[in-house]
């Protein structure tokens, strides 16, 4: 079984612990972006990977790679040129103190890559799946170009394709993604993440699964199922209770049946990449054929372990993740 | 709008993380005292601000100088002079391990500076407020007299005086500080935490908000007033669970009405200087104008933010204050 | 008042905070094992101490003693020889992610040590109390040996001994342990969580002292008392939440009735050592002839607050110990 | 005495120590850039100093101007807005294993501003010098129009300019820079380093004070002087033995003599900013009315001093500079 | 072209700077061993490898495999298994005070490994080179047949072997080095770093190039390949100065010819994989058919690198080698 | 044999590496005093030691007395009590910035003892040596009555009396100093560095060991000699090249002949407590009754190798000294 994820891998600098930026000396330096994760969590679990993406010819970026490599994911694919690696600042929040962002991605190679850089012929030789996320075609208008060729050629040789929506307001409009979207959500086999997104609003947020949302939740889906045809939809949801922990809870729908997993409280020792492990864990459960409960289940449990780990990277192994839903918390000596 | 605080900093060394003094090889530096904690709080709030004190001329004083002025605190009024920079080693407590403070401040310059080192007409030029702590006139005799020129001489000006209570009981005895605050308090329009001093003790603790208490403070602070005839009173109550969360609430008088914060509780990363932000929520909600509810709710909000930062310095916009205060946790990306 | 204890110590590298083994490029490194740690606790507390085992002749071995002279453990009768010190690798778990321990402890100094190489008659000079645990048998036949002359040397010299069972699966079989510690138990006086080890097991899991429990406990220990004639037996019961939260609570039998303190819910920053600081606790009670109530208690805060401290051991002084038991959370200054 | 520098401040992200980029997980930020550079070590040396820029608004850029700040470097007529801070990656090297510097400033604020955004009537206010270096017309055609409006301003105003040719050739071409600066040069007093500019080129390389090289630096001032009428001009040598070690001297000509510091052999722990120092030790020098010796030799000293402090910024006191000159080595005590 | 190398990884655990081992509370970990450095240098210059060994199924073993996998090295033909990963212990000396390295290697996965775990033809499928050193033998009867099998598989694959003889002390009696090296010596082609073995000795040590010496070397030379037949020898020589210093050269003959590389004076910051990097630079310039001289100056400047590089990995370009070799230091920028 | 020492220990807060203190948010703490340091460097040697001092009861105390324990120096006899341990800031100089050191040591605990807190009969008891230096005097009235009495003791009891004159010219005037040390002189029976002191000055400055500077040596000596009756004296010459470099010689008189050691050049890591090192290797020298050729050579190396260590103690084992007195510099492995 093979994956390969499309998208933009970044370094990102976070002050040590829960300094902030101001009164920070010393930055640690992680490597992430929504794919890249994906494809590290899902190496981790144990699936080969591949993740495509354009790279200066610089050691930074050279860092980025060899950090990918070190955690087994493939980079034979990377295109090299550009002029610099996005970057991105990360100021790690605590308690009612909120996290802070700084993008500074734009320029970055990928964002100035050309259609035909990118073989997908031969990217796609022996693949069974293909992810990227609603970040990539954000980032300009060849980036939209070249995940329709994607989509579409996946599709060709019958590719599962997912798509985690992961629409970030720093990035574009929301009119401008939904413009965009609609036009590559035909090609796509399983939505993660709709919400907000092509209309599927509710009155209030749903952010917990109880009757009401549930309901609401499904009607919903069902109009975006109708829309796109999707095989199927996924939703992780969260109800922040402040910077160092969260309510997770998620939705699954598999064609034709609802699955719910049960709200876990989180306490976080790093958020990024968490939606991202929810994305890896679902599509880790699907190429393994689990049923909609475990499904859901790992694929939530998934997210919940990234939230303990420092850094974007998931890197766990399915045993953890799977001892996590079990609820094992000893130590073994 | 312009404040000068007056008082000493100190430099402070902690351990890193949870380390014991006895553990550690390392130990992070830090600089703060009330006063100056006021200070940079209220220049980071956007207010111009001037810190008055009296250090050696020495690197480690340098430095502290530096740090003051990289948050935009005006230091051209501090006297040059003396021995040492006050120091104290400050060990973080972890769950009902407490955290320990040892104090090096005897002897250090300000606590031997002499009367006629500041020019208080020159200091106040420009100057709408004026805010000491009780730690002020506990350090010498001498610094409880140039306390009380400044005072008098802020008085003269139509100058607004502000002093948090402060009590500490590694100063000086509960006795000598009633004297000494005692003389100093008729020319104080604005007194902070006056609890435990002048006789204002209730039979038990005063430490969180419900109907039986806030009538006790309400008889406790009528006296203070009659006593000292204060425009207004502010009470910041603590109720510490153990070294990583207290539960904080505060009380206000306006001079006509009592407004009461909700109770908060929060995760304390670093509890120094909690108090000070207060005070600085306080002065700058007043220089606001803000009404009496916005004025303890972002008092209150400023203090609880300051136990999410490492050091004694509270760096956040107001911005940040009032998103603390409207209970926002999401990161925006 | 002077207790020896016996075993091994090891070099313990872990991930600086809370990263992985594969995040990792710096390790902190710790010094600890089950009685040395019991000795660096008892010697906080204030009481003479000496710590038996053997460690090779180099450096890291050496850093070894140093630390554990440092606190102010006796040392003078460390055996000296042998290839290598025991080392085992910690990674701290968060929330639901676990801790992890690898031990690379085979073949160490002590493991393979001669029964001739400790003169106990000499080492014993002025003791009043061994103590060692299940793990030093475990280590090797040599080392059930050593145990066994030392138990029966201690008998004949009237000095008490306490024996932490202490099972580690990684170590040995059930069944081997049940076989070697039955023949060292009739030379311990004091048993400590005997529970899982000579049939002393409940249907359940006894972990919090509830009704059900504690009659289920008197009745295995009841048991136990006939079959080894223990002079007293202390159980320390912890209820893992995750890797940052326990419940703690114990039962102490003094050879007429049974104490329970009342459960302790402890945030954790290292768990290593809490069992033997609850085994340190107990001795120092007994020690200072506390009376039952006092000395369960004494004990179980003297567990809960190892929790709070970096590393193996537990340097905190009996007025730490009893400030926690009277639940003191303040900072004085 | 108040000196402008306009120019681009950065933040820079190093490795610790001498790791290589791909080793590092943990950078160490500076912030710098020629003009900052010069102006931060005029204000060590106690003159007054305004550094003029655009930064966006976020908090590295707000970092930046902070640590400005705490060198007393005037930060208010920094003009805010634009999308990015510069950065820059700098990796020490070791022996004969290369410094690398891998730039990431496109598209900066600065590079970015438009002419109206700086009142140079306003900026030059009490103003008696101001300092550019090539750098900042290199940044883009706007820079080269702001630089060329503010030496026109300073010119009328009798301001003293001076400029640092500073040629980096990942900025720009030769021809490229020779075009700009030489429509710069008219305005300009004092011209440092020139060599290589404007065909200012000898046989071989410049870089050691010897009978041969000064004949051939005399001439090719003499043209320069003739092409550009400098009032004075001045050369920092540099002969490079291993990235740890270089020799440094200096030559200086007053519009009338030349004067030759003698050769330094210096060990470096970091040679970025070695060039600003040397051109704000000649101001400073200027500034001082230092006769023509005095000026070449403290002008060198203060590069010397700049390579053995870690980061951009000289932060050395005149006295400093002087002890340096002087060849004090001992520590008092 | 690839190359296969063949021996064990170890953990290497260091205090930070220069700190002694008994004051270091943090290690830096880095992985290295001899054949594991010659694969990463040789993979760093762009040449494929494999890197062929035992490990244990821990996470810090894991946590090696990701090293080396980050820097491109194949790991696919790892065995697993074993108890441990060999470790040690490595303190940087300074000056006139020594490095020191406490091996703690002993039973480590790889000296445990059975002959059958290897198949060797499936191994050098597709390889053009094999490399051993004689620290491999050293660890094990075992580890000893497996050489040989591997050697002879090679020469009847007509894979050319190289073999490092890396005598150290601590690990077996010069006698015993020489009855097992004698064995595996028919099959090596490129014998590197004979001297001291097969009685190739000197009355002097052999340290530098000269007149004298250089004599001394073909006679030893030609004796040598007289005995096993050598194609080709090589011969890096070391005369250390002080823990920070040593002057590095090196001898190569290529069947006809002698070369020497001329002397380079190295400051040192880790002279851990010194060795390694001559023979990965031996290797790369015969697999480029770099004539004789380029030769021994490449495989000398390799070296000379890896002393300013940190860890035990030479992780630098060919074009970085060859910018050593022509002596560039300056920054570009 | 057992050699008691006598003075105060500091705790020594030095910025990381080669920051400035302006630069410094991190602070290295290390425990020094001249006294200690010679207690510490004899421990390592072999020689029973104790430390005598007083110290307050606070932890950061308590971290340099466990400290003192680690290293196996006796502190039973530390008087307790006084309100602060004196501290210093220490800035490592480099190249030629210069080193700083700021004290802040005033009105320690041990400048403040009584003169009936040390019972000198028990300290002595089973003791064959004192030391003490210049400094111990210095400190306060009290503290030249203390060891005056001690000397007296000493004297009267056989025991050898050391004393390193250690002139620090932050501490008391020349005059002052030279009238205190000529009282206590007469009970010194080995005198270290007396030069500056007691009119025993040259024309220009003894730093090297050269025929002219010899003759003056011997010359000034045999003033001393007659004026004090010294059994004998050493003198340790230094001559600092800059922050990172000196040349060490010394000078011994054995009461008979004179014996120099030849001149090292020392990389400096770390230059406090290169004296103390000079004191105890001399020490060590005699107590092993060394010849005077071997004593100056090892206690010049002892000095030297001093240089290398980080932090005030130099803790290396005689063989180490040895091992440098030897020249010896490679890895053994």
């Amino acid at each position: 079984m093979k994956v390969i994820t499309f998208g933009e891998i970044m370094a990102r600098f976070s002050p040590e612990g829960y300094k902030k930026f101001v009164q920070a000396d010393r930055f640690e330096i992680n490597y992430g972006g929504a794919e890249a994760n994906v494809a590290v969590a899902l190496s981790s679990f144990g699936i080969e990977t591949e993740f495509v993406t354009k790279l200066p010819d610089n050691e930074i970026a050279k860092a980025a790679v060899n950090k990918l490599r070190s955690f087994d994911v493939g980079t034979k694919h990377i295109a090299a040129g550009g002029k610099r690696i996005g970057t991105y600042f990360f100021e790690k929040g605590f308690d009612a103190r909120q996290s802070k962002v700084i993008y500074d991605r734009e320029n970055s190679a990928i964002s100035q890559a050309e259609i035909n850089e990118f073989d997908w012929d031969k990217i796609f030789e022996g693949a069974d799946w293909f992810h990227f996320t609603g970040i990539t075609p954000s980032l300009s208008g060849n980036c939209t170009e070249i995940c329709l060729k994607a989509v579409k050629k996946a599709k060709e040789k019958g590719i599962i394709v997912s798509c985690d929506i992961n629409y970030r307001k720093k990035l574009w409009s929301i009119g401008k993604a939904n413009e965009v979207l609609t036009e590559l959500m035909p090609y796509v086999d399983i939505c993660i993440n709709p919400l907000g997104m092509f209309g599927a609003t509710a009155d209030g947020k749903i952010s917990v699964i109880d009757s009401k949302s549930t309901e609401k939740l499904k009607e919903i889906n069902s109009d975006l199922i109708k829309k796109f045809r999707f095989k199927k939809t996924a939703y992780l949801l969260r109800d922040d209770i402040n910077s160092n922990l969260s309510k997770l809870s998620a939705a699954y729908y598999d064609g034709t049946d609802y699955y719910f997993s049960k709200e876990q409280t989180v306490n976080i020792i790093d958020r990024v990449g968490g939606g991202d492990a929810f994305s890896a864990g679902l599509i880790y459960s699907l190429l393994n054929n689990y049923d909609g409960q475990k499904t859901v289940d790992y694929a939530t449990s998934s997210s919940c372990l990234k939230h303990s780990v420092e850094g974007d990277f998931l890197t766990a192994t399915a045993d953890e993740v799977n001892s996590y839903l079990n609820g094992t918390v000893k130590i073994e000596r």
